[in-house]
């Protein structure tokens, strides 16, 4: 609070004030985050994420976290001198690849954000898809090419989620599943949090990105749409409109709306507490997406 | 939020998040709110206390409403041509006035401030100290003066204070108690406000009052002393140096920190949501009473 | 007991082994009384009123109390001067009168009557249609007549009462209302006893008169009707036969019928522990209307 | 109801009321009777007792029915050609025998009450010491006879008892015990009435006998002594004043005083509804002991 | 143990192991089991079933079991100098006899079952069909002939076995119902089981018979049916190819499959530990009947 | 069972038998099993241990499993190029050999153990005691060594073990802890499971090695001490019997048994299905440390 005198206490009560009928819509609705990018890589943010998911927890919110962790993977294969292959985006996934990814992603990524919110004065358990067979995933098909141990999820048990939730948790979920003969498989955080959020019928799917959202042409960072309907999404994607590393972002909107979902969010996890100000404030920022 | 530009959504965020540890802190903990004076009177202060109030509520706390109303009373007193009476400080009280009494306060005053937590977004429920036996009375003893139907509260039945918090509502009390005779007794607020803190075993007593809180010498308004043990509060009170009219919010306090409140506030209700400011700031304000 | 030497034990044990089949009939379920007439401002009926309550309460019911006080408002509008005006049976309310409505109704009625029920080892507590935003009313529209703040309810929020039962508590309800910019409304408790009882699934309503129930002809007493069916209540009701004091008592009834309650009762306050008569004996008294 | 025309509805209500206290007092409380004598094998009288029963449980006490047979397990007996053998007043009891006892006892006799007390609308189950392991006894020591299976209870395992109750049948519990070896005893039913009325730590035990009570001087009938204390008993027993057939009556009072029962009553089953009686008016009848 | 070296620990283990499928597979479910024959006469073989009934409550199973007992009348019969009389294969069952019935087969029948559950280390609980009105029969109609006292079962009031199984408790269940006057019948366990299976939705019913299963050819004891369909037995039933005694027996498992249970099993009662074999090995024995 | 004809349906079904005493005795019982050495990295153990398990909480039991994995992360170590350096027996964990042990524990030998438990039927969380900040570590004091990351549980936080008990899962522990400033610690696992043994109040530690138990002469196989004292242990250790690599799980046990632990065992993991033999045959093996 030091030098920031401008804000005096009744302004500060008046801004709590503010925020209560947010406070009160959003009281005991689950609202499910991926996280990733800048928000997970900048100390600075990524204090501010945890912030905003124990404030959630704290007013009464069942806030769900999702995370990948593609840069960290990279990492930890050029460490063992394996160089990672893309083919359309998707990394190339061979069994020491999935082991790798599961290492990093379910040891030291996962643990991290767990950690952060203890110390932030939540209370969270991460898991990967495999804990209580959360995530059951098969071999994702790409025409042509083989791609290894990379999955697409089709079959999500909540249970563990419920029962953590029951028991005052935070869930952190990796983007690590199962497969039916107990394979590992890597998957995309995107998907998972879309999926996610449609089985458990969350209030709110929160995409944390780089951008600011979704433009109307990407070359013009101006031209940011801030609503759009899930048929408009889809039409952008048929028509190339969307950016290749968006595209997983806005199916996960569909996928969530398509379940029941009322609003998905595509938001500047670069901006300070664009969750909190997403959630508590008249200000709608990055993209919507609506039935 | 009109014309308040000055704040960015980011500042608002971080604000939130100043006040999360104080969220986490008194997260399922009974607070007693003694409410009148001019936070009861002036329609803009009383619907920041009405906020302030739901936001407790919101954020999990236990708010209770215990209020008074001595300036309506002697209103309507007057209204059918009856002159209050006073000694020592306390209304005479005969059976018309008592009946006048129990009419305004448990009528419009009482309920009056439950339609405005609603109003607010909260759930709230009017009580007297007849309902479920709140609060049993006997006749004050005063030396040599007959006051009437001016009552000691000398037993207190929580349970329906535990019923109505137990459904989701805030209890609103007015200071009207119940002989063992079924006769009806006007008793001190503040008086009811300390006891049933100390009953209901709460985190904090805040008494809303009409002044900064009590002062070292009553003529020097910059003297306010923001701490004072309950003994030394006990040797104010003994020497003379508390104002008359300060006398039972001191005895408030004392009676909630001998029955194991840790912290009792006298507050200055004439500045904006001073209850949150006091709950959800790092300011503490008033004078603060402590074992 | 004194004095009443003719009945042995005997004969007493045989009238509750007769009581019994009754008891178990009911055990469980909601029995709303719109208390009012002679049997609420009559001492020795008024005592026996709330001993029946007691005892339903303690054999397994959940009675719940509905009442008025017409004639404590006017006594209170003329000590302040007020001359109170009828148009069409309904009283002319204008802010002051409404005011002073709710003073005596949810001040000193209600809180006598909850004392009452206290007093002979029950459990009670009163409220107002504000209370939990229990009554919700609008404007009476009146062809022609301005009659203020006399409202019709339009909405019921029961939750409050279920707290309170779940509680152990007999709620005690007044007939004020609030509206939807919070303002207060004067509303018929008949109507309120009909629509509460519909809502609440009752098993019975019981609404205490001063007279012996319906009659067929008017001037006749000796013509009460027994039992009708709603069609025919409302018949009467169109044809003129039925008087205008009645008539709310009957929509009262149909309300109720309409809503799903079995059978509706208007009995005779001025008889000696009616409630008990009509529900613990084999006698039916009054006027039941069925479906 | 035929022919008791003078009972008019209003005293019916106010007998009702009357016993409004008695109910109040006793909810939600355990009451042991120990059913036998007239009251058993007399038609009239036995659905009398049922009545008291269904009544009990209907406003919300939990009666305990404890009964032996002697009489029956002696008929029984005749009929395969044994004659009954008595040393000191208790049955000698071979193998045979303590089968007859056990048909006899779990079988029709148990299961008649049973039946009864579904006749008039209650719900019972009933018990031999052998369910659940309720009742465990070892073979009873006299000094020189071998009276064979008579057993001396020297383990209550209630839980049966409990979830019965809970589950709101009226357990009815003959007796019969079980042998560590698994063997089966008979044993004294009014010891184990005494000894459950102890360990389920009840309100009452109630003593059905063909007795006015315990008379003061055997011989003369109105030398009833209508309380005692336990040391006073004792005293009565030592000193040889009290009829052999009632000392096993005496005793099972003793063990529950001891066990911390507050009153333990032996009452006169020939009366008409002497449950009813003793526990719901104030006229206290039979012989009471107390601690 | 001794004596039985050439089982190993390891094997042991692997046994264990083995069942593991099985007791997951009925983990929660109810099997009611019918028990009678030979299973139920030699002594070995009882504590054999006993063990079976005691392991399948501690791994998780719901065991409900009944029984008859008609040697074990005919026995008590003869005793008092009466001559059992059959016609159809039905006791004709006067006043006399049914009483006898009830003695024998709620008494040391249904209690001798209950403590040798108790000395495997289960918890049981007997019942006839009075109590808790579990089972209410109308006189059986027989064309021609006056049975007297022999019933068919036509409601089942399964609350206390509800009770009962939630209090850890195996039902254990004789063949005497009750008539809605009260009185008493005697009725066919087999039937009794196959009613109550189809009415608690068990999982299955194990009949204990004395012999292998249904054969094709009653000469020829090679000719077993492992496994037959609803229709086919019927179609059995309806050509004279069944057994008059195994009449019974195929009703009951025709019963539970049209009540909604899956597998309804005959099984042979003289093989050790029939229910464990059946149950928890991947060895199916007797007669299986499907839907 | 191919191969096995030997064992016939009826031993099998007596063998479940034998082991129902020991079934019940355990049932409810919570169980620490420390997972290590031949029973973690060979297929046909590791199996046999996770149908073990399984087992356990099908019978209902609570098993906890805690397991390290040395080996493993110093393979990992090598990939990258690192050589592990132990000083008396602890590995020296700098910043990068830490991150190293969370990725490879919490990360794919966590969970394989997890996945496993599924694919025998049950179901199973993984956690590291980061999670629910289950596991609270500061730095080890080891005099002149610095050793770096190796930590000494001193703050157990059971609530998110009772969370995932409570919602039918298993849960596995890898020995990886917090340290108050959210640092990563590699503790021991032996440790961690008797400290956890301790304060879950288990019925019994389990630690799975790869030797026979404990000798009483290190260099002779067949001084294997079935049991001993708490006492005789530290005795042991103190005058330098204890072999080095055994001592931790000699402190284990010590550490469960100070907790008011009843039994702990080091067993030999090498053998089928040690756990079950310990728990569900008479057979003890290994060696019983007792208080």
């Amino acid at each position: 609070m030091k030098g920031e005198l401008t804000v005096t206490d009744s302004e500060r009560a008046r801004i709590l004030v503010e925020a209560l009928p947010y406070f009160r819509k959003y009281h005991g609705r689950t609202v499910v985050v991926k996280y990733g990018g800048a928000a997970m890589t900048e100390p600075g943010l990524r204090d501010q994420v945890m912030q905003d998911i124990v404030l959630m927890q704290t007013v009464g919110l069942s806030p769900i976290l999702v995370h990948g962790g593609g840069p960290e993977v990279s990492e930890a294969m050029k460490k063992v001198g394996k160089e990672p292959v893309f083919v359309r985006g998707l990394r190339v996934t061979d069994e020491e690849t999935v082991r790798i990814a599961e290492m990093v992603l379910a040891g030291p990524t996962n643990k991290g954000i767990v950690t952060l919110i203890h110390r932030h004065g939540g209370r969270a358990v991460g898991l990967s898809g495999k804990d209580g067979n959360l995530l059951v995933a098969r071999r994702m098909e790409v025409d042509g090419a083989d791609l290894g141990f990379v999955g697409d999820v089709d079959e999500i048990n909540p249970h563990i989620i419920e029962t953590l939730v029951g028991g005052g948790y935070v869930p952190v979920i990796c983007s690590i599943a199962v497969g039916r003969g107990g394979e590992t498989y890597n998957v995309n955080a995107d998907h998972v949090a879309g999926f996610l959020a449609a089985e458990l019928k969350a209030e709110k799917l929160l995409l944390l990105t780089d951008v600011r959202g979704i433009l109307r042409d990407v070359k013009d960072p101006n031209s940011l749409i801030s609503e759009l309907t899930a048929a408009e999404a889809r039409a952008l994607i048929a028509n190339g409109s969307v950016d290749r590393g968006m595209i997983p972002k806005v199916e996960s909107c569909l996928k969530a709306i398509e379940g029941g979902v009322p609003r998905a969010h595509i938001l500047d996890g670069r901006a300070p507490h664009s969750i909190l100000t997403e959630l508590f404030t008249d200000h709608g920022i990055g993209t919507m997406v609506i039935p």
